[in-house]
């Protein structure tokens, strides 16, 4: 039966207790992205190397740190020994695509590393550019698919996604 | 002319220099709608005080204490003295619907604190629903409005938002 | 010979040295009472689900956030892969019990996690209450047992602790 | 009417408002009893500068640390501009008895900064000694006094304490 | 006569009481210069935007980043609201000039964020190129300059810094 | 060929992917040497167990915090199980040489925590003595010599260092 792992029998917030359960290899990729508006996008298309350069490195540097420190913004979450944080950003009409990728050897799941990988990614691209336009939205993030664990591989069922 | 603030004249990454601006009081307003999907919004609908209650509690507490993080999350962001943060959850549907407002007096605007609030509120609201369904979509996040600072007010275009 | 293996030997502070000792299973739990006074602990009682729930929660949430930071606040502390923490808060007439589990497969122990756990979850009960009364005293704090570890097992010789 | 100020109308945990509040002066002193046990007490009294000073210090220096970071740690607090933290601990018998000041000039109170400085030396008094003993008890934790603010002044109605 | 303001009447570490000094408008500027060695200093210039651009970029944010938490890296520092960071960093031969100024209106200097600054940006620059050499040495980390503050303007008695 | 590691194929910044990679026993040890001037130094001399006491022991423990924080600090640095810090500090004539050891069980080095460690207790003894001369230089840190890992062991090609 269905059921929430992160509440106890008295229904207060628990984390999972992974004690027993053996490390294994374990990835996942989360997409998020960022609806930019005409003008913004193509001022960043226009301006490659000079502006869409470093606004694009300050959001990927900022994914990564905050994989870093899930465990501390999302309260139940473990922390874990990352082996790797891979962020790429590009750029489809007025969309920027931000896809992370996060992997651990470990007794629970990466996917809150990689959507908070994403998000902090997407919230960072806000703050770089949100001088040029405050109407940006961060139109979705979802977890795009993970492999390993317990509970076995996942595939997102949307198809939207842009880039498999 | 159209600018990137948050770059220097070389084109690296910098803070703006607010040392000459007088702090004023400021407010933000963002918006998060989680997509949960039938089951999960069912399942939390018809345990209210058990299962909602703590899971919209813990997503409210990290979008607080995410707030208070933003500019160690937010490479170009200044530290603000924030006066206020509420977070608001809603169930609509199959959507939550987080309204996360800050509020400081400062030298510069709330808006990443606000966005970031909602972003770590939406964040946790999918972890401790991931054990129920991995197929939850962030489906927007955005600034809803903000007042005070010396760029004037702001409301975003888009009336999709569901709560004004 | 009694020895305070914190301090080198010219007694500046150090962590020690863990690298040749093989990770083990352990566990630690401590207890932080609070008196709460007549009038916080009726109130508490009365409003049960309604005030009792958000505040306990906020504790439990706090304590678990505060555990996994254990080695950024006590400086000899090591880093650790928290396997599990739970929290359990319970009302005894005018006492509030805070027990709190720490689990890891370290090279050391897992004491301090237990420690801080109970002992932020105790500070922001009485944050949360402050409103109500400033009187309030984290009446005591200790570590109640422990398992696994060169050291062996450890039970605490006060048997004034209200549950084991 | 007594009310819990940090939850909201609906019940979720909330920061206070404090946007319309004129930062003042504010003082808040605190105290944490660890009853050390007989054997650890005559031998940090027997090793003054060696031992007990280094462990001492580390105590200090981690609640200095630890006050600084009460709004991570206690969800509901503002974070706070804090002009001065002291901590002194003395030994009187077997006891530690461990003092915390703090100061600040904003619109809200700084208890919860002085409570959590002498939470985390006491807990950091613990962690360098337990190596000794792991019987220790931090026996009592509590607001001594405030000055400032809306509130008022503040002292404890325990004359237990041992120094005024 | 001279003395250690950080530590107190009984020789314990102590942050320094400002409650009651004016906030008022400070700077400091800080040069760390890393010494790259040849064969890296000619692969960073020949690599200008591809190579050269990124690694710098990293080395400046994560410096801005780090000037952000020196309240958490140096004990006795008291948190500042920061007005402006920035860092510029510039090849000269083989050494790389890293110049970081911080700015606040604050009751407090601001020297310390100024070197904390530029030291993590020389530590995320050796970082960032140690897979091509683990030689590189930061031969000098220095205060080059303060304005504002009751001890007065100061400017730092060596004149071997490049550029001022 | 040379290569920068911590650049992906489209010059993004990356952390390495080290999930193939087996844990191995790792050391690093690092040097600061700060230049402290002839006053300071005699100063210090004259004071020892008083003055230079608690200042070199501040500094022994913010360089063991700092370490631990390398991956918050150093944008793509791993999290790392860190088995043991240790910082030494003495004084030679008018420099403090301070000498950081770090060591972990892991797939990726330590020596950015041990020139962390040894850049943080540099700073802090800057901050330390900064009432006594502002003039202080941080002249050197480097990495010494390194242990384990697949690059094999390193030892710097300077002799300069004062003690190995």
């Amino acid at each position: 039966m269905t059921e929430f792992t992160h509440l106890s029998d008295s229904d207060l917030p628990k984390m999972v207790d992974v004690s027993h359960k053996v490390p294994t290899e374990r990835t996942a990729v989360a997409i998020s992205r960022v609806q930019l508006g005409p003008e913004l996008a193509r001022l960043l298309k226009e301006t490659g190397s000079t502006k869409k350069g470093p606004v694009f490195q300050t959001a990927v540097i900022a994914g990564i740190q905050g994989a870093k420190r899930t465990s501390e913004l999302i309260p139940m979450c473990h922390p874990l020994p990352l082996s790797s944080i891979t962020i790429d950003i590009s750029l489809q009409q007025e969309v920027a695509i931000i896809e992370a990728t996060a992997k651990t050897t470990a007794s629970t799941g990466v996917e809150m590393e990689a959507l908070t990988a994403a998000s902090v990614a997407a919230l960072t691209l806000y703050d770089m550019c949100k001088s040029v336009s405050k109407s940006m939205v961060i139109e979705s993030t979802f977890l795009l698919e993970k492999q390993g664990g317990k509970s076995g591989d996942f595939q997102h069922p949307s198809q939207k996604h842009p880039k498999v």
